[in-house]
């Protein structure tokens, strides 16, 4: 069933020690949704300087995702750049440009407001908040937060994130946002917020995902080779997100089987891991669905015993 | 099928945020072989001076262990003191005393000899190939080592693991050996060393297994709350091999079941998680067998989707 995806969409510079790379296509809700419409159709709100290129929509568009809600602003799209660690562990921000970005004020196209499934990507928690305020009747909620908002608008986060299914955050998001250095602590501290389920990601780790008294641990997929991380963690979001939709997953629904928001945790991490593979998201370029089951598989037989 | 177990015994000083111990029972042959009793008979080969308590050969020998070759030796027993990170990720070493350790030369009692499987904790290659050499038509074979001998002891070291069919190793240590960062290539480089198997320990995060062509991925189990992680890792060689020894498994013979080797490395990773929960050898002064299983199977349902 239909997803809507708000969230950034921007131009980003990258250098990794495979190599360089002055401007592609980023923003979460670009990595978001592209890992999402493997799953189900998918519908963005954005906003775009008067410099997006046609044929990044058209790339967009090739997957059919629905670009109503991308709105085109007169300035610069959103631009990031920075540089990653020789291990690329980590980062090092060299430019945040935040341009029509900074104005950014999410307004639903009528069509979207009665759709079921909607995925907040990082940005205001108060933008986060009017935008689920907009939709009617919305069956599963959830986003994403980061370190800034956890630390300097905490007031703001906790309503936001106290009326959604789900927050999906990263180990040292966790804990700051809990004040629980032990993961277990720390979910069961959010748990108490308001989101019904978390889920912790902890890079090539993998993640972890806490529901009731439902623990569930994901491994990291073992790369080969990591290309470029950008965007892992919002194609892990898109990919988790995306099952969920697909599969019409109604959490309130006392029948609904648990596992499978388990199954979604692994589509996220099979779609992070293939984000990894490529610069930014080339590698969505020719991924195909039976790629992705067939890593799905992979990761069963890792997990087996 | 009877282990025996080699490497070092041991008083430790600890102290964690959750408390300090002046002197508790210690030393990676300690427990190793206390966690290997629960699956296996196990025979220890280890020196002791004369400081070495009543009390702690009646706890080993209260767990079946075969003390026969523990040597008593004038002078004092190895002592290790050390202080633990806030988070627990991190460890300061206060004092290594080797003392009647410095001139351990490992020498088999005669009934040793031809028992089927032998487990060398982390001592100098040279001594562990030695104890090697003394064994008869042993079934399966493995061990420890550290960044020292990978260090400084390249040559002698990659000798003996030439000759095993396992390494038990952990993350840094393996991209210390392999020169790769990439754990999948660090443990494909390895498996070229010799080793038929490595295993990867990657602390609270789990542990990897390589065997041939397959790959195997264990969570790290989420604890309530850490304790004292001082012998976890050793625990978790123990729970792996004294596992493999009590199944009798052969892994020369091709008609084992490879998925063995998984279910070693889960109960490898059960009895880590059990050790952590108390002060050194504490927890396994009253942990049982029921217990163990009924980890394994949580560890069953953490990873199952």
């Amino acid at each position: 069933m239909s997803l809507v995806v708000v969230g950034s969409l921007a131009y980003d510079a990258v250098e990794t020690p495979h190599g360089k790379v002055d401007r592609m296509l980023g923003g979460a809700c670009t990595y978001i949704s592209l890992a999402a419409s493997y799953f189900t159709p998918v519908s963005i709100v954005g906003v775009v300087g008067d410099d997006f290129a046609e044929e990044d929509e058209r790339f967009l568009a090739s997957r059919r995702i629905d670009l109503e809600g991308m709105e085109r602003a007169p300035g610069k799209t959103f631009f990031w750049s920075g540089v990653y660690s020789q291990d690329m562990n980590d980062r090092t921000t060299l430019a945040t440009d935040l341009n029509v970005f900074a104005s950014f004020s999410p307004k639903l196209p009528a069509g979207y407001k009665s759709k079921p499934y909607l995925f907040l990507g990082n940005i205001q928690p108060e933008l986060q908040r009017s935008v689920r305020g907009q939709m009617n009747g919305v069956r599963l909620v959830g986003g994403d937060t980061m370190n800034y908002w956890i630390r300097d608008h905490r007031a703001e986060l906790l309503k936001t994130i106290g009326e959604w299914d789900f927050l999906l955050i990263n180990d040292g998001e966790a804990r700051m946002l809990s004040g629980e250095y032990n993961l277990k602590r720390a979910a069961r501290a959010i748990l108490e917020m308001g989101p019904k389920t978390v889920i912790i990601k902890r890079g090539e780790y993998g993640a972890l995902l806490f529901h009731g008294s439902n623990t569930f641990s994901a491994p990291g997929y073992l790369l080969d080779s990591l290309f470029d991380p950008t965007g892992a963690g919002d194609c892990f979001a898109g990919g988790f997100m995306g099952y969920l939709a697909g599969r019409n997953i109604d959490l309130s629904d006392p029948a609904t089987d648990a596992k499978e928001l388990s199954r979604a945790v692994i589509y996220g991490s099979v779609m992070g891991s293939f984000c990894c593979e490529q610069f930014g998201v080339d590698r969505f370029r020719t991924l195909t669905r039976a790629e992705i089951d067939q890593r799905y598989q992979e990761f069963k037989s890792l997990t087996d015993f």
